[in-house]
């Protein structure tokens, strides 16, 4: 297990090289911070969450329910984000519903972590890594 | 001027004593740390935004444009957080609006920082203060 600071965070956001999207979409509850520190570096205000609680059904089998989809209509270039793309599971299946829903929009992903085992490459991230993570948030 | 670090978010979150809500609503963005924060403290995956985006119209008059209200009718208590309760203006009509549509919910608010001048005095606040804080989302 690897413990992911604040201090990580910080380093991680200097960092970043991208373009200032039109909209943040936060997955929560992963994202949520991210998202937050994004729209500070960004100066935007257009920051919304979309909810993804997945459950396992058995060992095998993940089910994941996405609710609380936003009013994107405004704009052109959303930026979702999320802590880590793990299974993969949940960006694949956000990124399914936000296209069906608004075919003329440009998504791309961020996530904090990729494991190379994942379903699913963000766009960008952070790190790379087979680790379990414990962020800081998590620490209670 | 006051710097609020993360290290004085968490000696503030381990003051915490309130009862678990059914559903955690973040103002957006101030509230979006705080929410994810509380959510693992809680461990609850209810975590809501709703946003509210404030004008200055002119030296004395505050506009505040609130939107992206929630699905919130399958809870009960519900716990809205923002970063701080300064003018107060934030609060008051978030609290209007949510009370109009949701007359048999509970509502609570915390905030981290509540200023005697406010208008609105939270629930539950961290720290009351009358200087301008600068919290380490905002250090960019």
């Amino acid at each position: 297990m690897k413990d992911y600071t604040y201090d990580n965070f910080r380093d991680d956001l200097q960092k970043l090289n991208i373009l200032k999207p039109d909209a943040i979409l936060a997955i929560a509850r992963g994202g949520l911070t991210l998202a937050h520190h994004l729209a500070e570096i960004f100066d935007i205000r257009e920051v919304f969450t979309i909810n993804a609680v997945s459950y396992e059904k058995t060992q095998k089998k993940e089910t994941i329910d996405i609710f609380n989809i936003p009013n994107l209509h405004s704009y052109k270039n959303i930026l979702i984000v999320d802590d880590i793309s793990d299974s993969g599971e949940t960006f694949k299946k956000v990124l399914k519903i936000l296209k069906e829903k608004y075919k003329n929009l440009n998504f791309k992903t961020l996530a904090i972590f990729y494991k190379p085992s994942s379903k699913f490459k963000p766009d960008f991230y952070f790190q790379e890594t087979n680790e379990w993570i414990r962020f800081f948030w998590e620490k209670y």
